[in-house]
């Protein structure tokens, strides 16, 4: 697939309107793939102003009714002209089938000013050039992926926040040791060194840790401590 | 790509001896791309037993250094047999490139005996299939990746776990406005309703969220609260 031949379409400014209010906090994501298409979303309900650009008019039609789409080839610096790139405070450039595509792409939208810019790469390779030529950061979806279900494969957690260092923050179902026991007659943290942060039930309000929670079965716990103490934990 | 053609290698027993000890903690991985790859050096590092195939020699051949591999093609009931895949006690099916090996690999997995099945899903269609004929798991790797790239881009989180309801846990950067102040001193809990769970100093140890702990401009913080109050904390 080459990313040279598409003229690009001219966007009809009415559908950035919106976005001008406030350049900074607006996002420009390239490429509306699962990946691209998932990111503006989430950026979408969350309320960020955000313009999602694909060279394919079949994707961009497919998102145009829930997200503000165009039709540009941003390996086309004309296109990155015409939409007017360099207003836009951050980027991201998620195109993943193409690495030529996605190297020029993010070539031309850092020539055009945008200096937070966020780009995929489908390799360590890719992943270099893109650093070198001034990506501020690289995201390797599927890498990035698979080390998170290596860890929830492994240990059980719901999910997890890594920390410098031996720490961990992870989430996980009330281990059946500890079910129907308050944090405080456990001993939680005597006996195994975790700091229970929080306690959720489901269709509760999050209760934050202190020794008189009671853990249920299918509470979910957040807690922290060191890898080796929340396996203790978890193993019993 | 069909993955009905392959006639499977018959893999060397002698590879496996070692996962045999304590089957139901051992995993098999099937598929060697990135994600699948990923997946299986993952759960090395983590000392987990885990077995990766694929039916494509040359990745076998690539990874077969690193990660106890087995050149195999799980869409052929025979090989699964070959393998023994029902003496693992979890199994991750990470083939993308193909729904149909993808659906009957895991078919066949399952019924292998295989419960604590995770499938990889390239679309909503593949992972309703995958949840249908009883996968456990099922993961959506590129849309997971790009739904946590938009809440990072959007907040400015370095990462994040979700709760059931308002709350996320999140780890960010000191915000601005409270460097050099202790967590008492920014009356933080007041102001803005958001917890400090820990505070991580580059090369320290992690410090325990407490009233005397000093804030600098690179530390780590692990906040909770809701979306909206950390926010307000994050934008000062």
């Amino acid at each position: 697939m080459s990313a040279h031949q598409e003229v690009p379409y001219a966007p009809d400014v009415s559908e950035r309107d919106g976005l001008m209010a406030d350049n900074n906090r607006s996002v420009l994501v390239v490429g509306l793939g699962r990946f691209g298409s998932s990111v503006a979303s989430t950026l979408d309900e969350l309320g960020q102003d955000v313009l999602a650009v694909d060279k394919d008019p079949v994707l961009v039609n497919r998102w145009s009714s829930t997200i503000p789409t165009v039709q540009a080839d941003m390996t086309d610096v004309l296109a990155v002209e015409q939409i007017d790139a360099g207003t836009f405070g951050t980027a991201v450039v998620a195109i993943g089938d193409s690495v030529e595509a996605s190297v020029i792409a993010t070539g031309n939208l850092l020539d055009a000013g945008i200096t937070d810019l966020w780009a995929k790469s489908v390799s360590k390779e890719h992943a270099r050039i893109l650093q070198r030529i001034g990506a501020r950061h690289v995201i390797n979806a599927e890498m990035d992926a698979g080390k998170r279900v290596g860890h929830l494969v492994s240990g059980d957690y719901l999910d997890y926040i890594e920390l410098e260092g031996p720490h961990t923050v992870v989430k996980i179902h009330t281990p059946a040791q500890v079910v129907g026991y308050s944090v405080g007659d456990a001993r939680i943290h005597s006996r195994y060194g975790v700091t229970v942060v929080a306690v959720q039930s489901p269709g509760q309000e999050l209760q934050y840790g202190s020794k008189d929670i009671v853990m249920h079965r299918n509470d979910e716990l957040v807690i922290m401590g060191k890898q080796d103490q929340i396996d203790h934990f978890m193993r019993g």
